[in-house]
């Protein structure tokens, strides 16, 4: 089949690569349409030591399984717990620490013809949705997350650092909860998708902060965002670390237990309410989409991905 | 009045400073006797850039003031809010951003005959407690806070990450509410003390850590403290980060992130809890106890209390 692929070195469309083969309890699903992801930039920079196929936001449909599934159209949870450990039978599978995880550890993804998953991963994708919106469900899921694990209401001052792809989801969640709520960004044409959202939004140059948000979430994938957020939140509010390559740097965490903050790290979300947020028009998501491009361009879909005017690229596989 | 003081440069006895006066609302309290803190060493490296007398814990009775607290034997909490902001308005007055804070931040301290406070600060001490034991208040107060922001369940593992004195105290209050409670130091004694509590120890040498814990309480006050907290916390778990001293060095926050930990930073705490801990023994303090030095040989207290292997070192005021 025909794959965009990383060795460790660099990224490659590749034409023979092995097609992948079922186990029980496993669907083989054909690939329409794929997402590119931070994440997969960092990859090729290392990150996991990831080698194999890219790519773990897609929507397709089982073309081989269980009677149950096949046919149907789908999107996928990116971690495959083993099921057995103490984490997994205390229902936080997705912590399991033997998982492998889509396009991103020892599991490839689905910058490919067809990909596997357990079909305890899969979930069917509402009729009414195109093919361009659920493959927003992943990240979207990843976004729904906050409100999981931070309980926001209506009068909470909620402020979100980053204008990029999550940043923006994690907007457009966050405003069906509160009325008071900004972005803060530095590109004037995400911003300004956001505004089309009617989402309050800043430059991060007129920004001032001033420890007095109720919960602030870091989706700027830095580590000066993540100061930035000390700064912003307020005392015993929230902050929401969204992004695995934030803050490596030096920093002094001081403010933290001074100001008696929170932070909860965040990452994958649950499906069935990201897909009903984009059924029910409640999330939009046609103005995030940038760029759509064939597998065989998988190369510059990856670095139409890189610019720091995109939003999302999508590479599309087989639309049926 | 004779008092321990540091003019942003060193340390000095004084014995002419002036006594402190009191305004309307606030009480004149003749200190009985203090304890030094971690806080106070802090401060003579230039933390909060504070000049004037040293000291936050203290015990003593007032001399001057409204007449229903006249004669009573107190211990004070330290914030000194103004009573008129947003948060002191929203009952965050510990947080007040105008708090001046006594032996920290523009209010002199407890290192000295007398000292002033608001009484709205002040907890009448039960008769039954020692002056000795009642001196440990704050910090105690301070170990009480963590099971106010964190539920702590019987069955919860919790790990304490420190063996000095907030650690020891921390670890007294968990072992109240959790059967399966550890303490990880690195000195002997101190561990001793511990075990002597009943309380499990572990030096930092033999000590694997697992990412189990439910709870970890970071109270090394040490950059490599916090980093060990994420190695022993399981997924989805909780860092109370207790010390302002932690982790200025380069740290890579991710594992907060993929393991969607969260941290919770944690600072003074409910006094009339402590008291209470104290007078039904509950939590016993006096194998915490180092040495007792009088006033005059104040500068010796804080040396005393400089030793690795020292605990509570307390200064001896007056006692009626």
């Amino acid at each position: 089949m025909l794959a965009l692929t990383y060795d460790g070195k660099k990224a490659a469309l590749r034409r023979k690569y092995a097609d992948p083969q079922i186990a029980r309890g496993q669907a083989l699903v054909a690939v329409h349409v794929a997402g590119v992801c931070k994440t997969d930039l960092e990859i090729l920079k290392g990150y996991m030591g990831f080698t194999g196929v890219l790519g773990h936001e897609f929507v397709g449909h089982v073309v081989e399984g269980p009677a149950a599934w096949k046919g149907k159209r789908v999107v996928g949870e990116i971690n495959c717990p083993c099921g057995r450990c103490g984490l997994c039978r205390s229902g936080l599978s997705n912590h399991c620490p033997n998982r492998t995880v889509l396009g991103i550890d020892r599991h490839d993804g689905a910058f490919a013809q067809y990909l596997v998953l357990p079909t305890a991963n899969l979930h069917e994708v509402p009729a009414s949705l195109e093919d361009d919106q659920a493959v927003f469900a992943e990240p979207l899921a990843a976004a729904c997350q906050i409100t999981r694990q931070v309980r926001v209401c209506p009068r909470d001052s909620v402020v979100v650092l980053g204008d990029g792809r999550l940043g923006q989801l994690a907007a457009r969640v966050l405003k069906l909860k509160t009325r008071k709520l900004l972005l803060v960004g530095r590109h004037a044409a995400k911003l300004e998708a956001a505004e089309k959202a009617s989402i309050q939004t800043a430059t991060d140059k007129d920004f001032v902060p001033a420890r007095k948000a109720d919960i602030v979430v870091d989706a700027t994938g830095s580590a000066s965002g993540f100061e930035l957020a000390m700064r912003t939140v307020r005392p015993r509010g929230t902050i929401v670390l969204k992004s695995t390559i934030a803050a490596k740097s030096g920093m002094n965490l001081a403010p933290l237990v001074v100001d008696e903050i929170t932070v909860v790290g965040s990452r994958c979300g649950p499906f069935g309410e990201a897909l009903k947020l984009l059924a029910t028009g409640q999330v939009d998501v046609t103005a995030l989409l940038s760029r759509t491009l064939p597998l065989d361009r998988g190369l510059e879909a990856l670095e139409a991905a890189r610019s720091s005017n995109a939003m999302k690229v999508l590479i599309e596989v087989a639309r049926p």
